[in-house]
């Protein structure tokens, strides 16, 4: 039995997640669920895009990967499933699978048109699509059912995607973009870990001089430092303390690295 | 094995419902455990009532829906379970299981007093039967043991129901109250979904007037509208924002539409 | 196959929690994983020591605890797993395990220093030992691995232990330390329930009389009680309200119960 992993921004408070493992238990009792997220900030798909390409490779092949992060429910955006060599994706074709499509290998999509493999086949919801269409998906794709049988032959390439402008380097200077803010409030860039090394031992950042360091503890408590994360790419952090809110940074924000 | 769907009011941050799933594991490892949510408002009876009733009809049947929400933990309310056509609930007679009571068909009841099910015979908690009476009488529930061994009969009418005032009727308008605001803001009537065919396309809410749509982007962003909502309820949303900042209504508020 | 029950301090907005339940799922997929809970507040072993102690007792025999608050990750402290004659821990070695080691009898320990059960020999994430070290060898000792496997004997007596000053008693007087406080405001003592029984019915603490009662409801809402807790300690209580914020008193504080 292949396992399901769910990421929404439904939060806990409200039982939706309760109700689409209740939907996907319905299917079948045995099929194992583990949570990534629920509180991907209402309809963030950026954040939400980071956490499932950031996450997936943990988990087992052939694990379908539920997201439902989906301001356009019930709008003529697409219900898909792709299938990658790694696993499966489930969800709206809104652009939240572009960190899956940035780092699996993507083999085939369907439109979600089957219905019958929704939890019914009349009177599906125009707002919870997760638990009638997207939760139904997963549990049968999860019990083995083919992808080619969920729907429509989708092009990859005709796939959403979300554009996220690419780091660079200039002689000794490397810019690129926060991409996320975790709960530590470290600040996760575009720029991979390998980048660190054209870097000097103290690096520019505005009117800052901060160390590159390897673990947070190489800074005194509340300092600032870069470090090559544990997502694989350049973070700004700040030992035992929140950088976020000491450099007022956020997601979006363009950074310019200058070595000394 | 069946499986226990379980929602409480202890958040997630003391281990408690970790202590519970705990208790139940060690009279079975292989229940399976749901969460439905944890996150009910503390000692808010009516929404856990509410999130009860919407969830449990995804659920497995023979679902065990293990309930705590419980202000009177300790004093002479009774600690019951119910078997329902449906399933079962295990917690407080308080009226927490009002909504379940509603939906499902009641076939016993019984009050939860041999200790032999319990966790210990001896040295119960006065604060927390969720762990020492609940989950256990859930857990033995599951692996199949009869409910009339749990303890004494009870008449299904004499267990504690809430009273919510039905929702009516009156030439063009019909008059709800909200019994519910979820996590999005969506504030939720007890005005079934079929009610929306008697209303016009838009209709008077106080001095607004918002249309009834089928999902939320069919009006703009930060915009107001009523439909249908996932629950079977009809819900008064606003387009990517949250309604009930907006508008200032809460659970419990009386509200009525108005065909224009 | 044995469980796992995780405790840490990652919350679980950013899918850390989700990322080692897919490592640990990467090895077995069966392994039954129980969440105590993620909300520990960032680096605070108090409140780590307490919540896995008061957990711990309720979980079946050999479950693997698996417990990461670890603010000096990447620092030459150790990582360590200890046996129990009542179950596992893998974690840090910085005191975390302190309440474990109190109330449970250790067997051995070892330093987790053989990288063939961690996650890659190779590339082992300064930052982040829950994903690459903690939760692989406890998938590892869940499917039946040895302890002794796992790296290097370390002796009992050696392990990080937090210091807590233990509770005295001079008279009519208890004197202890809150040494947490719950969801619910509740202010957890060190002083054992059976304490109870050298108390007054009402006793003084600072300029408050409060009764000593067995269940909230046995004073008036919002009214301040002395009870003793479901985990073993005395606590002070307000009957649907929050002790701590009428209080102002947090963990940490010492308290003097007087009896009258």
């Amino acid at each position: 039995m292949r396992s399901i992993a769910l990421l929404t921004d439904f939060g806990l408070q409200d039982g939706y997640v309760g109700i689409m493992k209740g939907a996907i238990a319905t299917i079948s009792a045995t099929i194992p669920c583990i949570d990534i997220t629920h509180d991907i900030p209402p309809q963030d798909l950026w954040a939400g895009r980071f956490c499932l390409m950031n996450s997936a490779p943990y988990f087992p092949k052939r694990t379908i990967f539920l997201g439902v992060v989906d301001p356009g429910v019930g709008s003529n955006r697409r219900s898909i499933a792709i299938q990658f060599a790694e696993g499966f994706f489930v969800g709206p074709d809104n652009g939240l699978a572009s960190g899956l499509l940035d780092i699996f290998q993507a083999i085939a999509a369907v439109e979600l048109n089957n219905s019958k493999y929704w939890r019914t086949e009349q009177n599906v919801s125009q707002t919870f699509h997760g638990r009638d269409i997207f939760a139904p998906v997963a549990a049968h794709l999860a019990t083995g059912v083919s992808l080619n049988n969920m729907g429509t032959n989708v092009a990859i390439d005709a796939l959403t995607k979300l554009k996220l402008e690419p780091y660079t380097r200039n002689h000794n200077q490397i810019t690129g973009t926060i991409q996320y803010v975790d709960h530590f409030g470290n600040l996760i860039t575009n720029i991979p870990n390998h980048c660190a090394n054209d870097l000097s031992e103290v690096v520019r950042l505005g009117d800052r001089l901060i160390p590159k360091v390897t673990t947070y503890s190489n800074v005194l408590p509340n300092h600032i430092c870069l470090l090559q994360g544990s997502h694989g790419w350049l973070e700004i952090s700040a030992n035992q303390n929140n950088a976020q809110q000491q450099l007022s940074l956020t997601v979006g924000t363009t950074l310019t690295l200058i070595s000394q």
